[in-house]
């Protein structure tokens, strides 16, 4: 469960300005701020079902987006080699380090 | 017009996907293959009229998804930094290039 909510927060850091403003401000008050369905419905003055059919809409989008753009894919791959890179060049720095630094900025070109 | 046209090729590598399967088609016959409108209307049997307004609807898209997502921009800043990256660790590897790298990794990171 909590993977799925870091999942779904992801993609909406990515590919919220996509959404409308009541889709981002459902997601909100759900993922980050963990409001249940029926709190959101009493704050927002809707029923839990429309606040219920806007969650599924909006996470069905940002899947849609994923599958299109793959921004979070790329995200996770990029990220894991700039933290090795980081790793490496915080050590102890020798040619061996310092090749595979290099291999490292070539593939995050690559990745851009 | 140059500049206009490798803006739109890069527009298009990031948020080509989210278009119709028929803007894309327009936009790689005018964009990539260098075709008039008058030649992309008889290839496809539509009116130039239509290329025309398909062509313009397709580039407000992809700058409007520009606009919110703004990963051009991105490409354009990170793309800088891995290049002084790789430059650094060509070159001759010394404490200073180091903690510059050790810097632009961490800049990377944010930039993600």
């Amino acid at each position: 469960m909590l993977e799925k909510i870091s999942h779904i927060i992801l993609l909406k850091d990515f590919y919220g300005p996509l959404l409308t403003e009541k889709q981002q401000n459902v997601l909100n008050l759900h993922y980050e701020d963990d409001l249940s369905f029926t709190e959101i419905a009493d704050e927002m003055n809707i029923s839990r079902q429309a606040v219920y059919d806007t969650v599924k809409k909006a996470e069905s989008l940002l899947e849609q987006y994923e599958q299109k753009l793959g921004l979070v894919q790329r995200f996770r791959i990029m990220d894991g080699r700039i933290n090795e890179l980081s790793s490496l060049l915080e050590g102890e720095v020798d040619q061996q380090a310092i090749s595979q630094a290099v291999e490292i900025s070539r593939e995050l070109s690559r990745l851009l």
